[in-house]
């Protein structure tokens, strides 16, 4: 055999030996006969009948791909359609749509922070932090929901210009970040603030308008908004929102969105019908945030180490990865899928199970997952 | 008005100054009634009723989108069954699907070059650029088509390990890449040779099975491929293709597999079908590189320069970006969609018209697109 694989062979028995081997196990249409705490479908609306429809009428009449990048063959009139939407409905002067909120972030950050300073939160989402070794920024990473440091690294810098990143709700513990202070701060020192949604859009806010939006901050040209299209919208893709400057900025020079095929009709069909029915049905996201606060509280009833959830994350952290593992196969064999993060999705000694709440889980659901957070407690004692 | 927009506005200026503004024009179903030679359908499948079907069909069955991370609950059985199938396909050991080419790129080189060399083509993709300064690996650029100069990095270098990375056919110059050279270097040295066939893939080789397979090298486990599933496959996303310790490597550690939400299952289903009139249809990849010669002899003939097109990509080397703008207008006017390439998709004077063939172009499609070309040549020589 040859010396490369050698190399990743031996790298694969490390992991192994860590309890950091992952496998791929596809489900199947209705999730096995299991109840969904595992996706980030916050609203339920993946196989809702209106989105189905739309994403076909979508293919029907644009096809099966966007054919090109934005700036060649890959903006339709449908991409135009969404992008003045979902401005709209979040608040914002202009959206530019991506394929993925991975390259969404990608793109923001790395051109906007270029020959500048990035603060970024050490909670932050991998994508960002990813874009902020793109960038080629000088990078500081701030603890945790700490904005005394972010002030102290905008204050103290030689760089002329700056830009703060955080995500909104933080994917793997749920909470907040201190958005008006982070804004404060940010005015203060002539930086931008960026915004990750991905876990707010469609949760947190009137009609599921986000944090940014929650916290009056919406209309302020010096914030910029990324969120996905992928999570409480049900679709695929990304979007940057912001001032008109930031996303010609992004057009101009956004590698990840020049360098990239336009996102399929089928997504962005998918996507604008799920902007029409959180403008429709302003209670989905109330319920979905309702949910996940009778989750968290079931789980610290339990005695399980948990918290007040900002969106619909709600995380139970049980330390090793094996732990993790094994709370997360025997929830499977009580009905119940949740997500299990281990690193590097989390720090080392964090592995969790992750819970997500849906707008559309049913009180008998509710008795379902009490059971197997049960026999976790159990298992747990037990040990 | 706050200071960091003041900052954006005087770098669109300068932009603005240099010819390098772009915009966005959204277009319609029809390609606005032109001759579509800017997108990447290079075999026309994107409206083809049996992809548009295909994609109706998954979405009707699974939803409009995948709901999660592919290591949580974003693989379904749909992607397994695409991911065995352009496997087979491709004559690899295994593949691994992304949400788009970009993000396959970005798995594939940070996985397998961290901690080592990487050795990339001066005329490669900017998502293999982004890749390798993501990778945190030494990075040597040679240049374009050097063979001796990849040796020569493998040979000097004081890495263990290392990874050749390399489009198969280049995105703006349209000619290939010397890979049976570039494989012997790298096995010689002990190396990973990276393949892009995002513009080989359903064009070159025996019903379109890409560059690597037309080189007899597609059992190679030292040779990783990168897919596209957005230009040939009329779909969107991408794909990794390898040993099964490559694909292992990229679901364990991959940051742009791990932490994106998995392809919507329209684009897995409109995917698979493009696979499948692939193995149906060998006529196909053979018409779209033929017609490329075509195009590419035409140009030729009115004393465009241009080169000979190892795929579909027919570049038109203008110079000037101000040139290659009003080029591109022109055509439009006569009823022909080209692509117009700038800095910094291309290096500095060599602004150019990208033409890319469809296998469906029609014979009277090609009188038009004389005409166009035509009235560039006389535009040219009038100034």
């Amino acid at each position: 055999m040859s010396r490369p694989l050698d190399r990743l062979r031996a790298a694969a028995a490390d992991r192994e030996a860590a309890g950091l081997r992952r496998a791929l196990r596809p489900r199947g249409p209705d999730h096995d006969g299991l109840i969904d705490l595992a996706s980030n479908d916050y609203l339920g609306l993946s196989r809702d009948d209106r989105l189905v429809k739309a994403a076909v009428r979508a293919t029907e009449k644009w096809g099966t791909g966007s054919t090109g990048s934005r700036l060649v063959t890959g903006s339709t009139w449908l991409h135009a359609e969404l992008e003045t939407r979902l401005a709209a409905f979040a608040g914002a002067p202009r959206a530019l749509v991506f394929s993925s909120g991975y390259l969404a972030n990608l793109a923001a950050v790395t051109a906007l922070a270029r020959g500048g300073l990035v603060v970024s939160d050490a909670g932050n989402h991998a994508s960002i932090v990813d874009a902020c070794r793109l960038s080629r920024a000088r990078v500081v990473v701030t603890p945790h929901g700490d904005v005394a440091a972010v002030e102290a690294a905008l204050r103290e810098r030689a760089e002329e210009h700056a830009v703060v990143v955080t995500d909104a709700v933080f994917s793997v513990d749920g909470d907040l970040a201190p958005l008006p202070a982070l804004h404060a701060a940010a005015v203060r020192h002539g930086a931008l603030l960026v915004v990750d949604e991905a876990h707010s859009l469609g949760v947190v806010g009137e009609s599921g308008r986000g944090a940014v939006y929650a916290a009056g901050l919406a209309r302020d040209a010096r914030i910029v908004r990324t969120v996905t299209l992928s999570k409480s919208l049900a679709s695929q893709g990304g979007a940057v929102l912001g001032a008109p400057e930031v996303v010609e900025t992004l057009i101009d020079t956004g590698r990840s969105f020049i360098f990239d095929t336009g996102l399929a009709p089928a997504c962005v069909g998918a996507a604008l019908q799920a902007v029409e029915i959180l403008e429709k049905q302003p209670e989905l996201p109330e319920r979905a945030s309702s949910m996940a606060r009778t989750l968290a509280g079931a789980a610290r009833e339990l005695g399980l180490e948990t918290a007040d959830p900002a969106a619909a994350v709600v995380p139970i952290v049980l330390g090793r990865p094996d732990d993790a593992v094994s709370a997360a196969t025997l929830c499977a064999e009580l009905g119940v899928r949740v997500g299990c993060f281990r690193p590097p999705s989390v720090p080392h000694g964090r592995s969790s199970l992750r819970l997500t709440a849906r707008a559309n889980l049913r009180s008998d659901d509710l008795a379902v997952i009490r059971r197997a957070l049960t026999a976790v407690v159990e298992r747990k004692v037990g040990k």
